[in-house]
């Protein structure tokens, strides 16, 4: 274990995050806060710390496999830590393992928050919350990457342990210039929507904030009314923008490449299309006698099918309301969740079809067993290895869903909520059903509850391995 | 396609069905019931229908995997329609198609209902149904094996089929001898369970019934008053026996030919016998204030638990009063399931116990990518074969798992009884929580529905793949 260069990550990333923390801080400035040194003083703990951490920069800067996940897992645990303090020094979130959840669902870009009353909140405090979703969705270790001179094969890992999907796709051959474009398309990206919501006559504030949740599909609300104060166009231009943030990023990297034959021929984006439109027409059409005019009814059931596939979680109605039939489709959706290499969480797109192909593979093969089959994307063999990653995604998975239901439910919630209350944290998607619902929020469980919903979280985020690596024996035995 | 073996296979299974009929026949002579014409006449149907389907014997009766599962499949399709009759005409069940549904969980050893009242059916009806469980729970075909001079590898395939399990382990060198041996210790072991019983004086009707369905892990209740007439006794002995029936019947084979050593040195039963003690202590404690005594705490909880994971489904309590905990619990020991080579259902216990390995083999290789690591079971390598059949079932599983919640989700009844109701049936356990819990029953779905749970109460005891054979375009394609 290259223990050197894990603290010289880590100091970087606490400075990073003492530098994001200046925006909130102006933000706290403009409106004329009170909490104004409560910032200071936490960008000074985040920097100094970091600086303390590692005072000189390692000279064997190389990093292999296992040193990477370990970094990813402890930059995710530190960075939400000093995130939660704002929350918690500012009396904001009075508990401070509720101010971590808030934290971490913030990082992790799942937006479930244990915060009843909005409106009571600080601006700047508002603001951070959202700044969270947007430094989680793309990754701060592949801005790191992108910033650091590091090498060796962990360079690549510390991208491969914080980028969703079964496989990392490297845009570039240099790991460095992938993960600076990256950056470009999802800044990029960013400015376009905050200009469109602006011409759509909403408030800088609310662009800003509603925007870093959109592109980091995360689905912090901003205010207690919700929605409702938006035009239809400001909605319409927030679905299409989730649905574009759920987007394999290489896409537009080809787009901007020029090479449009090669994107529109991706199988997992013209399927995540595919299911969108699907599951918007069953909907509207089991929603139908709820909403008074065909528009609303297309509007509300496209805003929450883009909102829950691309694990964003933002919401305009309250869909613990709607028929069983819509909310089944939409916790299905929770599952399925976004394309490998987008902002948002889930099992992804990709996954399922490995999954689907390999069924279909196996019932072949017993018809005719002489034949040899691949699975196959885009036109071409998926790596074996790929699928074994895959299989065994999905085996962590199911079982960690399963322990993490088991233990929530010593609070003796219903199973609804408890089923919906891990899908929810585990896909990163915020909202789930019945006492977590899109009106309500996960302030009903226990510390011990919350703490394993945080767990589920960071495994939701950063797919399992890391956090298993960082606790287990094998990792640190020499 | 080998169409005239599978005929020949299909007519015996019919003429085996009519053979079983002879006994609710007699049941129905017995109790002087009106219905004794009806009980003749469907064994005709089904005798002359066998007879019908194959006049002679095919020459080639070699038969290959492919064909080796569709047999299987469309086996139990005609077996539970010609054994849905005698429900039909007596007027036990009005509508075919929840006759069908009756039929479909007592072959497949769910035990999941749609009658209300049992005290108004004949008794050969309720014989009728609990051997059906019998039937059912070793399976018919592995009958047929030890009865028919089959060659070639769709032989074995009949077995494989039909046994539960990710492998299947043959006794003996000849699939013929295994079979007989399996019908052995079945025979045997319902023998002595019956005796038990009557010795804890029970009546004789009541002892078959009631051991039919423990043994095939099957769980239709037999009167309206369940299971509070009988002594604790009666309720002991059968909590014994479920976990009996639960265990890998090729332990039982090793005892008998005294190896002990090997068969106390199974990882699949030790893990599945501590299992159990687990969870009956966890429900014990958190079932405390339930019940007066100690005595009764341990014997409810040990008897659901013993039902529920065996899959039998046997209720002495309504545990949809338990509280969130024990519920979540009795949920997941639902997947988990029995032993492999036993008559119980679920996801099984060395599958379980596979994904398992899998996982930490995966984080051993990511902590030391040089390691070479093999999963062991009994400490025998497990073949890469079984592990990916184990990958293969999970993903179908979570798929159709998924789509039936869809599909059941459109009759509007909630998330927790469409959930539970997918998960009872797929892993032929019989009763869920909610609208399905112990003291309901499944007549609340609409025909869709039940038709639904009725392929996934097939899929479920056939493992998936035989009826994913039977329906997919490429078994028939030449």
């Amino acid at each position: 274990m290259n223990y050197k260069t894990i603290r010289y990550v880590l100091s970087w990333v606490l400075k990073i995050e003492a530098f994001c923390m200046i925006l909130p801080l102006i933000c706290a400035i403009v409106y004329k806060e009170h909490n104004i040194w409560i910032w200071l003083f936490t960008i000074a703990m985040c920097f100094f710390s970091g600086v303390l951490l590692c005072k000189k920069p390692p000279q064997n800067k190389t990093i292999y496999a296992k040193d990477g996940f370990v970094a990813v897992a402890l930059s995710w645990i530190v960075l939400s830590i000093f995130g939660a303090f704002p929350l918690f020094f500012t009396g904001s979130v009075p508990s401070f393992i509720n101010a971590l959840f808030e934290t971490v669902s913030g990082f992790t870009t799942t937006g479930a928050s244990v915060i009843a009353d909005l409106d009571a909140l600080p601006k700047s405090i508002i603001f951070w919350r959202s700044f969270t979703h947007w430094i989680g969705g793309m990754g701060v270790l592949v801005f790191l990457v992108a910033l650091l001179p590091l090498t060796g094969s962990g360079n690549f890992f510390l991208i491969k342990a914080e980028s969703p999907g079964p496989a990392v796709s490297k845009l570039v051959p240099r790991v460095k210039t992938t993960a600076k474009i990256l950056y470009i398309i999802y800044i990029g990206l960013t400015v376009l929507q905050v200009i469109l919501l602006l011409c759509g006559g909403m408030k800088l504030f609310d662009a800003i904030t509603l925007t870093f949740g959109t592109a980091g599909t995360g689905g912090f609300g901003i205010s207690n009314a919700g929605f409702s104060v938006y035009s239809s166009y400001c909605q319409i231009v927030i679905t299409v923008f989730m649905i574009i943030f759920g987007i394999d990023f290489s896409i537009y990297h080809l787009i901007i490449m020029r090479k449009f034959r090669t994107a529109f021929k991706s199988d997992e984006v013209r399927t995540y299309l595919g299911i969108i439109l699907a599951s918007v027409v069953i909907i509207c059409f089991n929603c139908r006698h709820l909403y008074t005019s065909l528009f609303d009814t297309v509007k509300h059931s496209a805003f929450q099918v883009a909102s829950i596939i691309t694990t964003t979680g933002y919401t305009t109605v309250d869909f613990n309301l709607w028929p069983e039939l819509s909310k089944s489709l939409l916790v299905l959706l929770m599952f399925f969740g976004a394309c490998a290499g987008s902002t948002g969480g889930g099992i992804k797109i990709s996954r399922v079809m490995i999954m689907f192909k390999s069924i279909i593979k196996e019932v072949r093969i017993l018809a005719h067993p002489k034949s040899t089959l691949k699975i196959k994307m885009n036109g071409r063999a998926v790596e074996h290895e790929t699928v074994r990653a895959v299989n065994v995604f999905m085996m962590a998975y199911i079982l960690i869903f399963a322990m993490s239901m088991l233990v929530i439910s010593l609070d003796n919630l219903d199973f609804t909520t408890n089923f919906t209350a891990v899908a929810a944290t585990i896909n990163n998607v915020g909202p789930g059903l019945g006492a977590v619902g899109p009106m309500a929020n996960f302030s009903v469980y226990s510390p011990l509850s919350l703490f394993v919903l945080i767990c589920d979280m960071l495994i939701g985020r950063l797919e399992i391995f890391p956090l298993l690596l960082l606790v287990s024996p094998y990792t640190w035995k020499k």
